[in-house]
């Protein structure tokens, strides 16, 4: 049983000095909550000299990361630098030594958890990592600890702030893509270079990290099937609520008998789906078990203080074990290497934006391409006539179609002279 | 290290066969998750004849719980019996015997959580209760494991199927109490006797749980406020929607300076809440954490597959302990002894309806009462004059205002010859 637990951190931005600032502040709580003392040793930043925030103890700041990995009083590593790069050989180093690692570092679990897991168990030491996905929700933990009975059948999840505020202003207001992230850039909910959310990458290293647990499939995040959101237009949405749904950008991982899909587009959901009302910045996680049926969780998927909140569950759970001196176990089992389905495997229905030369019979044309590939049509809007240059808009709903039917039918129909362009095509998530 | 494991049940209806049943048919995967083998070893009934949709091994069934107590090759015992009657007495000879204990009893729970606490710590024993809260949701789990550098600010939810129902009908079809009531009972949602579900006692259970792990109070089930839905007619559900509201029966717990406020009633909730859209048998949960913020679970609060999920999800959980040879822990903590808020901390916005004289000077003389009572009125509706009686109906809603100050005012009114009847006291739930 451990009287003192000693901590250190390995970065120290926003998240960071909002974590240790908590840590110090509700020291007696959590020593009472865990029967010991957390001990803060040293926060490892690249710049020592940089002003923060928080008032750390004399000694504990240090640009020397090898202070933290090499000091055998440092019981958890509490790693808050993102990136797979000196991240992940700064986490393989502390595991190695047996130490205990709380990350909030999606990209390096996406891409190494398994080996981590491995690292972490030929060392007996605990890797946690409730902060890399869903902010202050907790959907590590669900996955791992409240339904281990269940089958998982399906995940589907609002995981990316960013990208939700940009398509609720889209939806709310009929801003245009660009209109809507710049709004997002000026509230600092969008990077300067806003990639990594807009074109579903971080969504992407989320789902692959969720699937992992759920199926026990290592999911290489570039193998995950990724679309953005910027070629969405106004009317889209428009069209979309006149069909009864919302667009969202989705994250999916599902399992059926051939295989497992993970997936990251964005996609027409019902209005009534409890999916469909996660507005703005929020989140939300569903998860469907054989057993529990579907569950959805939500709430602030990012932000210092929510983070915090996860890293620091993290960091106490470990604390408790190893004040009560039992082993911190953390085991999100072997993932096993295999291929995942391609979104050849897809079958929906699905919504079509196109521009047409406004002429007569061009819908039935496109009606015959779309029903050679086996395509049929359930719903369609014909509008905005551009008459100077002769085009209109067409939007179309089919009935459940093969994915592989449906780009099929687009690249012959974007072959045709009288379609000027295949604007917009998303998949229909079905209610559950 | 064990290799076995044994489990015995106590109590054997819908739940316990299905949880029975599944732990039979996945033995194998269970087994690979937790490194050891779950044996059953007992599952003790009223009536052992009683033909069962399970088929059991040989021996297994038994009549008598002792069986279950005094054999030392059982480690955790399922109690599934339900009451606080037979079931309490054998939780606690299980956890004085030094078992494990999963229980899905809201009632045993809510009605003795801390002595039986103090029981397993001083046992070196875990007691588990997750499926007592939310059939499959996690929300036990979360207040204990996944939010402890919160302060929990307050706790708010829907956790009782059979009314959100019965008032889902009376929303969306115009239903009476009664008539919903009949259908509920019809498909099974209602008890032939729904006096627990209707009235409230079941969600105060529920939510007395909750608080104790929240605010380490320990909140007896008697002292929380509770009022059924028995009262509330067709029109309140139309006065509502034109108000932007939906009802709800809400358990709410909360914390402010003054103390820990814990109350269940049907309350206007807005429109645009996460929680309006809980509708039919569904329930959730809203937990809201000062670092976290709020977070919502919402899922199939009932039934025998959700419950299996949690009462599994316990069972593994303690299982992955004794196979690693690590002491299986669990404790919600010391709760103190401590009075609870009364409704007269309260203040919010109130939604009167009452019959009254339909003649010229009422609704002055009604704001006057209101107004000298500190209730300031914010809207108001007057509708449905029955000629034949001379009465109108008024629907009120007032500003914020002390619950004290409207209990006093309408007790005023009802003296008053023009009021007929105050028929309806809704509080409002502001929006998080």
């Amino acid at each position: 049983m451990a009287n003192e637990i000693g901590i250190s951190f390995l970065g120290m931005g926003n998240v960071g000095e909002k974590v240790v600032g908590t840590l110090l502040e509700r020291a007696e709580t959590f020593h009472k909550q865990i029967g010991a003392s957390l001990l803060l040793r040293h926060v490892a930043v690249k710049d020592p000299t940089r002003a923060r925030s928080v008032d750390l103890p004399e000694g504990v700041l240090t640009g020397d990361a090898s202070e933290v990995l090499n000091d055998p009083s440092v019981d958890i590593v509490v790693e808050l630098i993102g990136g797979d790069g000196d991240a992940g050989d700064y986490v393989r180093q502390a595991l190695t030594a047996g130490k205990h690692v709380v990350s909030a570092n999606k990209e390096l679990i996406a891409k190494a958890g398994p080996e981590l897991f491995d690292l972490a168990r030929q060392n007996q030491a605990a890797l946690r990592f409730e902060a890399s996905v869903g902010g202050g929700i907790p959907v590590i933990s669900p996955l791992l600890r409240d339904l281990p009975a269940n089958h998982i059948v399906a995940i589907r999840a609002i995981i990316n702030g960013t990208t939700n505020f940009i398509l609720t202003n889209m939806a709310q207001q009929g801003d245009s893509f660009e209109e809507a992230l710049a709004q997002a850039q000026e509230l600092g909910y969008a990077e300067p270079d806003p990639t990594n959310d807009v074109d579903g990458h971080d969504a992407a290293f989320k789902i692959a990290i969720m699937a992992g647990l759920a199926f026990g499939v290592s999911v290489s995040p570039e193998t995950v099937a990724t679309e953005g959101i910027r070629s969405l237009a106004p009317q889209d949405f428009l069209y979309a609520r006149e069909l009864g749904y919302v667009i969202k950008l989705l994250a999916i991982a599902e399992r059926n008998e051939a295989g497992v899909l993970v997936r990251v587009h964005p996609a027409l959901l019902p209005e009534s789906e409890p999916l469909a009302r996660v507005d703005g910045v929020q989140n939300a996680a569903q998860i469907k078990g054989d057993l529990a049926g579907t569950l959805t969780f939500q709430g602030a998927g990012a932000g210092a203080s929510p983070t915090t909140s996860a890293v620091l569950a993290d960091v106490l759970e470990i604390a408790r074990s190893l004040a009560a001196g039992t082993q911190p176990t953390w085991d999100p089992g072997v993932w096993r290497n295999g291929e995942t389905l391609g979104l050849g495997a897809l079958e929906t229905r699905y919504y079509l934006r196109m521009t047409v030369l406004d002429q007569p019979g061009v819908l039935a044309q496109i009606a015959k391409v779309l029903g050679e590939a086996g395509v049929s049509i359930a719903a369609v809007d014909q509008r905005e006539a551009d008459h100077e240059r002769g085009t209109a808009e067409l939007a179309l709903m089919t009935h459940r179609a093969r994915e592989l039917a449906v780009t099929d039918a687009l690249s012959t129909l974007r072959s045709l002279p009288e379609v000027h362009a295949v604007d917009t095509m998303l998949r229909v998530e079905a209610a559950t």
